[in-house]
């Protein structure tokens, strides 16, 4: 069985969940398509790397990732950085002959994206941009319906990525909320994942409408460089500088095969914490989705008889997609963690097998296209064709 | 107390809930504003109109609204017919001093609605369109929580109506597909519901960009009269008519007071049945609401300690909008029924107290403006300003 | 079409309910079996008669039942006081031939239900006593269900029936709390609704092991006479009297057919309003229902593809049982005046077809058997023997 | 940081979820209380061992567990494999003086529970039961809410845990249905977790009264060592063999602080996955809880406003126990291997600490004493005392 050295970049919640997946996935995914071997981490100072290095498992650590992509004992490089380094790691490790997977959004605007695209296409290396919740067992069984043409055509999708974090005017202001750091707000931050749903369900999108608004227009700076979401009592009394990125989206959307739908993001619903849904109207059938409540899927047939036709909450296990590999009932329990688990499965598989994995760097580059067609709607208020 | 002579317009669908809540209304609110009296109801046929005054209860029948309008001893005229004979009955009856409840959309566009509400203008009676949804006791305690800024400045509206008895292309041409008498389709029969909880709830709107789709462009006709909504069975073989309206819509919303919206409304979603929700995200809290579970409210306060903040769902009762007149305990059950009730509650309250009830001829002109902007729009490809 | 002559005896909040169902019952079920008139209302004093006749929209009103119940021009006595006064009214009236509709419970103990159940059989007059909820359309549906086979041979009912109204210990010691008035407390005034729907569904219990519990020992009485469900403010200074009967009881069940079942109703149970539901395990498939959703069945069937099976969640409308009768469209809202209008329709059928209506006295005197036996259960700990 | 060296004993479904948690917990819980060191698994042969020490991480593999036991390098025994050996197993180990964690049921009666826990006291390790569903944050956060009085002196307690998996007949006769293995059924393997929620939540508990089933007596042999749940398809044709087994229980409880309570589990309640529920209810307030739906808990607070009273829906995160090693905003998703990972870092920590830890194996007992206690209540019909 093939053993994978990876690189990891990074060290904040991304690390830990990519770490987590390297660990796991060959307890899951038996016999697994190689063995992940946690060779190297890199952090922003050698002493945070060396604390990384002990608490995720890592053989070594380092604050130089450049050296890390020369290395020629490293099979994989893991981005898990800002997005504003994403381009030029990711374009070094491709040059270096590395297969990537880099933490989504895949860059801050489109341009950024090809040129990463059209690195990982030339140095013929493996890529995949870390849209993790479509790896949902229920997000996947979704599109194993769909595929089966038991929903019929595609009528209608609605998306909506609803967060409350930054709701608090005096949640501080990380880098997200940065245009230089991180290209746009909940858009490339929560709504680029609904976007890979869109794509990844329903089709490739032709046309978006968009408005975008920015609730809290300057925030405290945050002085620690961790990435602190939500709240961070104490605080306030900070100085405040400029948020030049969208709290909040909303848009219309066509797609190439006639379908029409809508994406609302946002990170200033209370109540809602991590509400990822989708719902979805065929010909024959509807779906929704909530990632709140990850292991369902819910689904309705229209040939359903007449007396017993409704909405079926299907939790998701063995019978479903990646199910030989989780757990062995439905309902124990997916986690963040599997989703991640599954992710690297998938990636490695792709090496192994040679085949293209999806979402790959195209797909970051299609969306980031899509994002910059957002943009560009709200601001001029006209409907932006992304032929 | 005074006593209401009644005249009922129509005796379909709608005129056997205004019949029910006639009836019910002084048992539930005591002492009741007036006792209303079902003297007289209208339906197509002598015969037709003979049964409905033995099965509704009124005194006397006829299949002459004309001579009704006319007649003397009626105080209040009650519209149910299909959209295309509102504007005609009511502007007849405001010339002849009635007062009128109307059933929505109170026209089929916007130039028809502005004659009948100059017309109940000039005469001075008292006018109401029927948009009983907001009468739920869960709606109007949202608009309390909104009033007493218990969740801030609105920030976001969304809001769904999603049905599926026209799912099934084989579901017949009723009048509800055809513009000449519907005005439109999902828009006026479903959306102005949406509409009206817009404008109700956050304020009024101030541009509108929308889609527009008619999914099944023919359906059987329809032979007999009857308003079916569904399937029926065995007319499948019927000659197909064309369906020139909307299946569906959806839009983006500009309110006047900064905040943005989207409503979406199709009778094809897959077992959505009256699936009419709102979810609103205001600077300290958000509210959620869905029709189908009308007894509940779900409302989010951002001030709640953070280890047990979370949406509340709260089930209306006592304590609530309405709730001196309903059910002593909550979730003994509103139903269809008793939003009506209290609608004609609120009516008859504006009669006797000379007051204006809300929403009137003026909110149902105002949405049929916003209706005609949504279908230029979604024409157009462009935002359509409502100055 | 028949007429009938209905006497009203009692004015509280199951008047207004029973009432209602008499004005409606047409206006939903068409052609109706007969047409019910609102002849007699009796409440406790002339003047409160007089007022709920206006309200409730009677020819006539009195204090003194006894005269009603001889007036040869009734038809139908129905029975909406508290639980002392069923017997006399009831036996009364079987005595004078009315035909008799009697709130739940049917009496204070079995030994007076029988006396009941006696006497409207030899009279043979139509007797039903009200538990609405198993009309509610889903809870019909979930029989048709279990009738049909669709979920195989029941194994487990599992029923509640939770309220919070009696949580607060200043809630008034009203005639619910009186042993002498009300026979037992949540027992007899929720948990026979329970008790029915496990007789209903599943089959006669023969076996019942029960604890019961009086949380709240003493409460301030009540000066007023009418029923307060609730906290009353300011009648917390009132001098407290003893409440000797259960506010909770929770028993284990064993059926005639081998199935095993529980139930548990409570007053006592904060943020549960009225939270009447089941869950019902059978060899192939599951149900549940919960009233505070009552527009919503869920069934699971047992063979349903794997990688589609769950419960569904079917929205009960023209498809299902009374569906014909009441609203056009699923969802648009089942309330508890629905419930009392099927009532009512089954009750005048019953008269009309001369068939025997279920529940009627017989069932209501089982009940009042399997009550007695619960309390005698919980006093003694021992399994008590229903044969 | 201290390293711990791990033997597994045992490499199915537990042994999975157990070295997941070893490999995460550091990544998790930072500063770590010691770092997990995959040292040995044991399984059945040496050939799946030497898989499973692959597969799983682990350094050395064997099938001999006494050599393991044995091994002066090991510091802690994972004891996952099925309970008939669990007894031998860890007073072993308690002998040769390790920590020991050991899955649930500690064992198959209370016989050998009590000798288990004598081992480990008289040793003086530190030893747990792995009741891992009381470490989800949202069961911990409800016993915050308890301990802190929020909820005030609990009533009453309801719980229950129902799966499908046997629903099927031809599920196949794993070890789970025989009780020289087992020890129970139902009761044994998810019945405990209920018991050990009413224990940490409510108390302990003073006399039961019990119904126990089996529905299907015979069920086809499983030829296969593994541990199949769920029907396994082309079995069905193999000879049958007895189920001495419970397929279901229900049971009353009494706790010694006055509360009373119900219990019920079963595998065939189709439908139903994971569905490990608890209801309670205190003088100020009620909780909820589904494990399907594992991040959240619901809250209701007797002292809320009447007009925003109702269930309050918690999303687990930062803010609630555990929260500062899990992720950094609530529903990304708490999984079965966050569970488990928690578990572990509670043990370790009470290592270093040299705290007692709970459940640990006293509480293992007294739920072994609780089990026998259903059973011999369900046998003879009769309340069993827990003195």
């Amino acid at each position: 069985m093939k053993k994978f050295n990876i690189a990891m970049i990074g060290a904040g919640f991304m690390g830990k969940a990519h770490s987590l997946s390297y660990a796991g996935m060959p307890m899951f995914f038996w016999p697994a398509p190689g063995i992940p071997y946690r060779k190297t981490i890199v952090d922003v100072t050698e002493e945070l790397a060396k604390e990384a290095a002990q608490r995720f498992g890592y053989e070594n650590y380092t604050s130089d990732w450049r050296k890390v992509v020369e290395d020629p004992s490293i099979d994989i490089i893991d981005i898990v950085t800002p997005n504003d380094s994403h381009a030029e790691i990711a374009i070094a490790a491709a040059k270096a002959g590395k297969h990537i997977i880099c933490e989504k959004p895949l860059a801050r605007n489109a341009e950024e994206a090809k040129k990463m695209w059209d690195a990982v296409r030339e140095a013929g290396v493996k890529h995949m941009v870390a849209f993790n919740y479509r790896r949902t067992p229920a997000v996947a069984l979704a599109k194993k319906y769909i595929e089966e043409g038991r929903i019929g055509k595609i009528l209608n999708f609605r998306g909506t990525y609803l967060q409350d974090w930054s709701a608090d005017p005096n949640s501080p202001l990380s880098w997200r909320f940065q245009k230089k750091v991180a290209g746009s707000g909940a858009l490339g931050d929560i709504g680029t994942h609904v976007i890979d749903f869109a794509r990844y369900l329903v089709g490739e999108i032709s046309e978006v409408m968009a408005i975008t608004k920015t609730w809290v227009p300057e925030r405290p700076i945050q002085t620690s460089g961790v990435d602190k979401l939500g709240t961070v009592k104490g605080e306030s009394d900070a100085p405040k500088g400029v948020v030049d990125v969208d709290d909040e989206f909303s848009t219309l959307l066509k797609f190439e095969n006639g379908a029409i739908g809508s994406i609302e993001a946002t990170r200033n619903a209370w109540g809602r914490n991590n509400f990822l849904t989708f719902e979805i109207h065929g010909e024959k059938g509807s779906l929704y989705f909530n990632y709140e409540r990850r292991d369902e899927l819910q689904v309705c047939f229209a040939d359903d008889p007449s007396d017993s036709k409704g909405f079926r909450t299907v939790y998701t296990g063995p019978a479903h997609p990646y199910g030989e590999g989780l757990w062995p009932i439905p309902a124990l329990g997916i986690g963040y963690g599997e989703t991640k688990i599954i992710e690297i499965y998938d990636f490695l598989k792709s090496i192994v097998e040679d085949t293209e994995v999806s979402p790959n760097f195209y797909d970051g580059y299609r969306i980031a296209v899509i994002c910059d067609a957002i943009l560009e709607s709200a601001e001029k208020g006209v409907w932006v064709n992304l032929d």
